[in-house]
């Protein structure tokens, strides 16, 4: 049996962070014939500096021919000025739309050793399990007109264009309701049918795929009222599905919530294939590249360890190793290990290596 | 010395807090011949009850005709299937567009009484005083195309387009860096230009504004980003210049953040007539029309009451007014007078009437 893995660590603190990953795939495969293959490859201000591209051809091919990608993150300062089709950003877009990613799956968990360090009162936060179901291939992210037209009289005009179909609509309506079937049943829908059309179209196509699943309790809100429940009683949710650019704001405001940013995985998941059943995947971090303390030895591996723990659920269905991995992230924190983005007092803080090490000898 | 106001207190909780502030503009004629003169409308629900549209033509050009605009709030489930064109929010839609009014500005201050009921944890929003100058009249709420297709096949299209010229941009950023410099002197601007050309184009020109002001510190956040530090460390922010959907959910979310959801004004205005001065102007608060709890006397009238504050200072600038409105709500709270929504142990809870004729003693 052979597991075929991508690394992406791409720019900032990804490459610290992705090492630790690696020891992780390495002992599995020594000491649970896992059989994982390795490839690697460049994406983001890595890549460009390389090849001149935010991701080269040959990367894509193999991130196509993978069985998952692990993705670290992108971007940095230095990559500011370049044009905004070589962006390191496009590398990461480009990747979600050619594998055609479109479930993005953001759990926001509180883990009862950090609830202190959220910035919300304990009690709110204090065992917080939420799933934010996001939209990743369509909306404004990738509609079309997006351009910036020169009107002339020193006028500029800037487009983007969010367009959802109701297929799209449809299957990622799907994803939540099956995921809210293993949880605690509820699904709430966000969108603002109240001045997008899209946002009409949305909650039209998920009601009416509620009906296919009686068993989960389906309600809608409107975005900016639900970012607002959000902050005021986060553990009213169960499920949330979403659009991409709302997806992006009210999970990374659900991240912050947990007072655990630089813990939290996500899954990037297409449709599985029609013959081998397989499905497109990429792991990645809610976390940026960080900039400021890449290359310091600092940076919290969590978030990418417990990316690689989903990706042994979603892509290779080995949900005890996924559950043993997560267990041994919660073990690591309830000892007091911590690096410095989370460290609180009397706990020992420690790098990114000790960290990674330390969730490695609990697993 | 006369001075109109056109009050459209629509739907819901609207009414009940609009009666409070007629009861100030009473005592203000008076006892201070203040002499402002009251037509009054409707608009939302209320109007679509009456008129089959959201806003009569009658009422819009009283809106065109008046110095300012008092807005209660619009929307309730009653109103929940009338076609899009119909429904509440386009009668605020329109007066928004018709009465070009751009500039937004919707504080987000954590009262002292208050900082208690915040989710946040106290010293997080104690003192918190920050501005929102949301775009309004331009991006996705009103560019075109802005429609849902039939693709036959069961398939139908939802496209809605966010849309910025240049003097849009520049017109919003002036105005926030005008306020800037009677606040502390730091501006923020939040879009998403790592994914939107609206958000490049937005940075552009914010940048380039910015040249002009350079006794005021301007920085860039993206708008995923500036949420998550709106939850971690909302006092690291003075002004925040941003667009019409972010800063709908980003308003929305600093709100809430000040636990005085039921207390925030904002101001809506258009661009000084270049004859006569006069500045077209609405008042609203950022609460919604509480369809649960309208009609029972109980609203929270504060919002309409400090939006009627900032009427009196922007539109007819009468500061001293607008201050000592503004110390009789914090005088009111600090007294331990309380509407359900701010209950607190060892208060003494009041309903809407009360409130206002509270706020009403001590002005
Ligand atoms: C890096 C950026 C393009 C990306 C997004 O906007 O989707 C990020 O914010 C995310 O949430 O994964
Ligand atoms: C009622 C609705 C159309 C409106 C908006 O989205 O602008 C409201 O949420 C607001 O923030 O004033």
């Amino acid at each position: 049996m052979s597991r075929s893995l991508l690394l992406l660590p791409g720019d900032g603190i990804g490459p610290e962070t992705m090492a630790e990953v690696e020891a992780l795939i390495d002992l599995l495969n020594r000491e649970a014939g896992a059989g994982f293959t390795v490839e690697r490859g460049l994406v983001g201000g890595a890549a460009l500096d390389a090849h001149g591209l935010p991701i080269s051809e040959a990367d894509m091919a193999k991130a196509l021919a993978a069985d998952a990608v692990l993705f670290g993150a992108v971007g940095g300062p230095q990559w500011d000025g370049v044009p905004y089709e070589k962006r390191p950003e496009a590398g990461l877009l480009r990747l979600r739309k050619d594998l055609e990613l479109f479930a993005n799956l953001r759990p926001a968990i509180c883990y009862p050793a950090l609830a202190e360090a959220s910035s919300l009162k304990r009690e709110l936060v204090d065992g917080l399990d939420i799933l934010i179901v996001r939209e990743l291939t369509g909306g404004v992210y990738f509609g079309e007109p997006k351009e910036i037209l020169d009107l002339g009289n020193g006028q500029k005009r800037g487009i983007d264009t969010q367009v959802y179909d109701t297929f799209e609509i449809e299957r990622i309506a799907r994803v939540a309701f099956e995921l809210a079937r293993t949880r605690r049943g509820r699904v709430t829908s966000m969108e603002k049918r109240n001045v997008m059309k899209s946002g009409v179209l949305w909650n039209e196509v998920v009601t009416q795929t509620g009906r296919d699943y009686p068993d989960v309790a389906l309600d809608h809100m409107l975005a900016d009222a639900g970012g607002m429940q959000l902050v005021r009683a986060p553990k009213q949710f169960d499920v949330i599905v979403t659009d991409n650019l709302f997806g992006d704001m009210l999970s990374d405001i659900a991240a912050m919530l947990t007072g655990s940013l630089g813990m939290l995985p996500s899954a990037s998941l297409g449709r599985p294939d029609e013959t081998t059943g397989r499905r497109r995947a990429m792991y990645e971090p809610v976390h940026g590249s960080a900039p400021d303390i890449a290359g310091k030895g600092i940076a919290n591996p969590i978030a990418m360890i417990a990316s690689f723990a989903m990706c042994l659920r979603y892509s290779f269905a080995m949900i005890r190793e996924a559950e043993a991995l997560e267990a041994a992230v919660a073990e690591v924190l309830e000892s007091g290990t911590r690096t410095g983005d989370i460290m609180a007092p009397g706990c020992r803080q420690v790098g990114t290596t000790e960290m990674g090490a330390a969730v490695l000898k609990a697993f």
